[in-house]
């Protein structure tokens, strides 16, 4: 069992909220976690477990403090794990010159360029993560679900695609939903993953999506929220592109939910309000 | 009318989460505060509003980004207001030196010291900033509460005991309910009021809810929730003395409803645990 240090803990809403560090195989540096495990009444009992994908800048903390989430995992008891963003401290040239690149900005992939070698958020998320969770905290591994929020709903869109039968649902608000178009995933990429534009596709949403034509009666629908106020989406920023998603898994026959909420931005005044939906549409999946 | 400037405005559960700034005449600085105003269906409507104090340490953001209680005040339509928790930038010598003293940890009072003459956010609170809502915001000035927490549970408390009439409840999580005998009182009381400890029960809760005997049929019941594993409270911790306020209402005949919190924090993961309930007990006063 690999080693967990608890970094906190705290009562709320009736179960605990807790972050751990451990040292990470796949990204060669510390990693912190959180951990919300909702009210245990019975010995041995284990809940589904739904993973939280955080956006640009955060750590484990943002989600954790600011989303108002944990009334809704006590209430579905479901327990809640969301990852740091990025390795941390691994003292890359230029790591922490900008806020959309390099620290807090590991874009969930798993880089190839020699220089960023350690940036395997992807593999962290989906392989080694999954794994420390099933073997020390009261989950049942057979009922997983993911979503998140920008960076984060990137994050969760790919990791649900690239892994048929992994998880049961997934979920976004905002999510840059088409890495390859947008000015973040350009940049990212490039350093990441290298200037192929054909190694980018195995990480951008609407790519992966057009893969699943002919497989999207499988598929449970995908909820996504926008806000129309959102500063990466309004008056044509393309940086988010959620229509580009929507219009390639309408292609692929992947049901596909947007819901426009007028009036919202990007922040978590926006995830807030509208979280208690996405536990709703993980509950159905997960809670039988 | 005096001159706000907007600094912030997010849509959250369908209302405005807002921060302002203006020149505060009490303080003699900027001054930054909150206001939520919930989703408006009818022109010319007003609402009841709710001032929240916050605790050390704190600015006009942590409960708007950590309580979720956009939900409630959403819900109930109340306007949330939330002031800032010291005068800021004033240069005092020492203002910046301690977490729990000068900026950040103002504690409600009016200094009456020279050094910490500008430290008036007692008036601030009871005087400046309710006229400013008034002429700026669409509130009934005839339904105001108060709440707050540890520092601003405190604050609540006085501000409600030496206004009678003022506002309609009161309530407060974990509470500095004696400040006079809590080592935070002690050193600020004595900076900001002098050695002499008369002048110290004029914010003292516990002095102050003493003084009620023979009025208590006129206080609505004042709701306080404590923490067990609050740091500052279990295994004998005298900062925030619960009890002795408990102790002193009962003797006045102060209808009071303390609520001890089995295995909760004194942080914000407590503080978004019981927020619905403190709305519910302010909404039966102030939405009828």
């Amino acid at each position: 069992m690999a080693e967990l240090e608890e970094v906190s803990s705290a009562k709320c809403f009736g179960g605990y909220q807790k972050i751990f560090k451990h040292k990470s195989a796949e990204l060669g540096s510390e990693a912190n976690f959180s951990v919300y495990i909702p009210p245990i009444f019975t010995q041995n009992e284990t809940f589904p477990v739904l993973y939280w994908l955080s956006g640009l800048t955060c750590t484990e903390k943002n989600f954790i403090e600011k989303s108002g989430f944990q009334q809704y995992a006590s209430q579905h008891k479901v327990v809640v794990v969301g990852p740091d963003t990025s390795p941390r401290g691994l003292n890359i040239e230029g790591e922490e010159d900008s806020w959309d690149f390099g620290t807090g900005a590991g874009y969930y992939v798993d880089a190839i360029t020699e220089k960023w070698k350690n940036y395997r958020m992807y593999s962290y998320v989906t392989k080694e993560l999954p794994t420390l969770v099933q073997q020390n905290f009261p989950v049942d591994p057979t009922r997983q679900s993911i979503f998140g929020h920008s960076m984060g709903g990137h994050g969760a869109l790919i990791c649900f695609l690239k892994n048929p039968g992994m998880f049961k649902s997934v979920s976004a608000l905002a999510p840059i939903a088409n890495m390859s178009m947008s000015p973040w995933g350009m940049r990212a990429f490039t350093a990441y993953l290298g200037p192929d534009k054909e190694a980018w596709k195995e990480y951008d949403a609407t790519e992966l999506v057009r893969k699943q034509a002919g497989k999207g009666g499988e598929i449970p629908e995908i909820l996504i929220d926008q806000g129309t106020e959102d500063e990466w989406f309004k008056d044509g920023k393309a940086y988010l592109l959620p229509e580009h998603f929507v219009d390639a898994a309408k292609e692929a026959g992947v049901p596909v939910k947007l819901r426009m909420q007028e009036g919202y931005g990007h922040n978590y005044y926006f995830v807030s309000t509208f979280i208690r939906d996405h536990f709703e549409h993980h509950a159905k999946h997960l809670t039988k």
